[in-house]
């Protein structure tokens, strides 16, 4: 937390200089630094991890009522597990490789987990053997690790990144598909209702699925800049690994089966970019109450009686369960507003000698910026209103500015067209999805700059007779095109 | 967790064959997996996640109630850190190395943090201004990497392992001090207080201390044989780390100081594994009510009623924040017996047509095997006396197991003679702990095949005129001998 030794000064406009804002607003918040002496390795600061914490706790609730338990596996992989699966070995490209034991040479070179579906996989292929063993639901709470060569940005694109793997085992495909739907609700549930990002749920172009998946589906949130961030995915296996890992079972029937595999990975440090992107203002960070570190920040006026009030108001709050804390720093109120706005505290009360003798507190919105006097007895009820407001202000706000970048498009020059006004997400008729639809995904990118992100699921299909607005052929799909980070 | 087709059959003598004890209930038991394909590195299975999660949980409460926050440095540590501290230099014989990006050979090679000292040091340089920065009180939750060459044993010595690692800054050497202090409290109150681990706080000789410390002050327990496990440990940096990475401050008189340190490290993976061992039984594991995944566990007896009344006292136990399972599998009450019964389970509640009909509980004690018949409405007020019983007499009971191997000795052909009986931990008058002692450190250890623990904190001196038992000289500390893993 900034120490009253370093001021805070922080005004930039994040729709028209979004990179400026979200670079500036990761370091002078000190969520993260990276100034660390590895390239592309960044230090995780108390503020982003006391957020951290909360989306794991919101995961990993949500994987604990539906069956899943808590697992580590190592976090070294040898390449002949990462060989193993065809598609999958593309990881290896971006791994890196611990080849030395102190001074001695390994005998194999082992991956620090990109992922770490072949690593579970060898383990589900000794510990399944009977439909009685299935289902299988784990998950692990870990670093993830790539050698990027493209430019890093911070907790958006990194060498390690935070995030959860959950890998579920089934005898049957109808529990794959069943699990990939519980996996959409659980996202659905942590990023809009809780943490209010508004996301697509995407199934995405075979061309550009998970590597060894049969489908990959996506939780996608378009950026203040018009570019679209996957925060999550998950993704239906199928018998690919089960295959290549001989992971079987016998049935009750006594026929010996491959699995059905689902795997499940939420992004945390993404999610948590996305949380600082699209609820942030001009002065600095917003934060939704589910996930503030500290949700009421009681700034005392100084005068008389103040201090113990302030103290009072302080213990009143915690034991109504919100996370409240005063800030008794020898420094003028103003500078003390200026920081907890910036840091995006919810709710500050401020506190002086009118108050204090009169019961009453003044209550500051950071997301609206309205101040109101509130009867300390109206308290609880004024603080309940407060976060339902909060929250269906903050997604309403979020949802009607990545909308903006919505547009259709009726031919990729049409599209062209719209891009010289600025960045834009396009919902376009295509033709296919499947392996046949890539040449007009190349299309796409060639020619715009963007990728087929994939169709949105439970979204209507396109009208019959509608022509892909690429290549002219039936439309089979409503896809996105977006650039994505 | 077992599932009904694997049957559990352990009756294994602790006291006796206690290292077969060990590696047969961690796998039996399904704590961990070391069937993975590299040497070495363990898989953590849920019920062994469930009860670490604890732990880290009743650290991470008191670290944060004493004024610390979460941080996550990054895993890999340029040599060069690592190199620059004269001492702590010695960590890069035992670390893995990352020296390939993809196929590309990286232009420096990077460790596996072995632990973090370099990598916060680091970073401290650059955070740490003024006094106004001070005190910093920094901790993450990781694992560490160490090439180990020794032979490996699951939780206890292995090749990645978990911890907490508390890096504390500040002005005065009194600062520190009173960090170690802080330290030891907090490992006191979880070990002994929660996980019921009788421990000895002890000072280690300076030729055994942490590479880089002024002073090392650890918690080992006796393991049921007699060898000494070191769970946790406090350092005393001073300056030595300050110095070299230039972790300076602006003191209120002007005056540039270099800063004072501590760092504390709960080894978690040795935590689970004193648990296991010291407080197990010749039938498996006996979990303290505090770490236990599951509580109670309620087996029903077939008959009218039962299952409705089963899952209502679930219901009941839940409400009054128990972990309580119902085991409805379909197998025999035997089968299941036996199974809570080697899991640990502290309680097990039988459930039969007698009980449902009577509105009573028969209720087995795993840790002393008793059986008590309990009417429902006197269950609350039973439990909580249960809680207090079970912690007393768990701790009790692994105190005197603990102390059957202490021993004293006048000389090193005493206590020859004592061991030629069997494992023995002594304490000893001793000349010196300082430098001065290692000869007579070195003696120990090659006449008895024993270490130099160090000296009790808060224990008495030797008494005036008392010689140390190797050399003769006068004596300083009473220090502890032993064998330790």
């Amino acid at each position: 937390m900034s120490k009253a030794s370093e001021k805070v000064t922080f005004n930039i406009n994040k729709r028209t200089d979004f990179s400026e804002w979200y670079n500036t607003i990761v370091r002078q918040a000190e969520l993260i630094d990276d100034r660390y002496n590895i390239k592309g390795l960044i230090v995780y600061r108390p503020y982003a991890m006391k957020m951290i914490g909360k989306i794991y706790d919101f995961f990993e609730e949500r994987l604990e009522s539906s069956g899943h338990e808590p697992v580590l596996l190592p976090l070294l992989i040898p390449e002949e597990n990462l060989q193993k699966e065809a598609e999958h070995v593309g990881f290896k490209a971006e791994t890196f490789w611990v080849t030395l034991g102190g001074d001695e040479q390994l005998a194999k070179k082992y991956a620090l987990r990109p992922t770490s579906e072949t690593a579970f996989y060898y383990m589900y292929s000794i510990w399944i053997r009977s439909i009685s063993d299935l289902p299988v639901k784990l998950y692990q709470s870990v670093a993830v690790y790539r050698h990027e060569t493209k430019a890093t940005k911070p907790l958006i694109r990194g060498r390690e990144f935070l995030w959860i793997e959950a890998h579920d085992v089934f005898a049957t495909k109808e529990g794959a598909i069943e699990q990939v739907k519980e996996d959409e609700r659980t996202m659905k549930e942590v990023l809009q209702d809780l943490l209010r990002i508004p996301v697509l749920f995407i199934r995405r172009p075979q061309w550009d699925k998970f590597k060894g998946a049969v489908d990959t589906f996506a939780a996608d949130t378009i950026m203040p800049d018009g570019v679209t961030l996957q925060i999550a995915s998950t993704h239906y296996l199928g018998q690919n690994f089960s295959k290549v890992f001989e992971i079987t079972f016998d049935d009750k029937d006594g026929t010996h089966r491959h699995v059905e595999q689902t795997c499940f990975g939420p992004g945390i440090s993404r999610i948590l970019a996305a949380v600082i992107s699209v609820h942030g203002d001009d002065s600095g960070l917003i934060l939704p109450m589910s996930i503030a570190p500290i949700q009421i920040m009681i700034v005392p006026i100084p005068g008389e009686d103040v201090t113990d009030y302030a103290r009072i108001l302080k213990r009143t709050m915690l034991d109504m369960n919100y996370r409240a804390e005063v800030d008794e720093a020898e420094e003028t109120p103003g500078s003390k507003f200026y920081r907890w706005e910036f840091l995006g505290v919810p709710i500050r009360m401020e506190i002086g000698p009118r108050e204090a003798s009169s019961s009453k507190v003044t209550i500051f919105d950071r997301l609206t910026k309205r101040k109101r006097e509130i009867d300390l007895e109206d308290l609880r009820q004024f603080l309940k209103g407060f976060e339902e407001e909060q929250s269906k202000t903050l997604f309403q706000r979020a949802k009607t500015n990545g909308d903006e970048f919505l547009a259709r498009a009726s031919s990729v020059t049409d599209a062209k067209g719209k891009m010289s006004e600025g960045k834009r997400v396009f919902i376009v008729p295509f033709c296919s999805i499947d392996m046949d639809g890539e040449t007009c995904g190349a299309v796409v990118e060639k020619e715009l700059g963007l990728k087929v992100l994939g169709e949105e699921l439970g979204r209507e299909k396109p009208e019959q007779g509608q022509k892909c607005f690429a290549c002219g052929k039936e439309a089979r799909h409503l896809v996105y095109l977006a650039e994505s980070y």
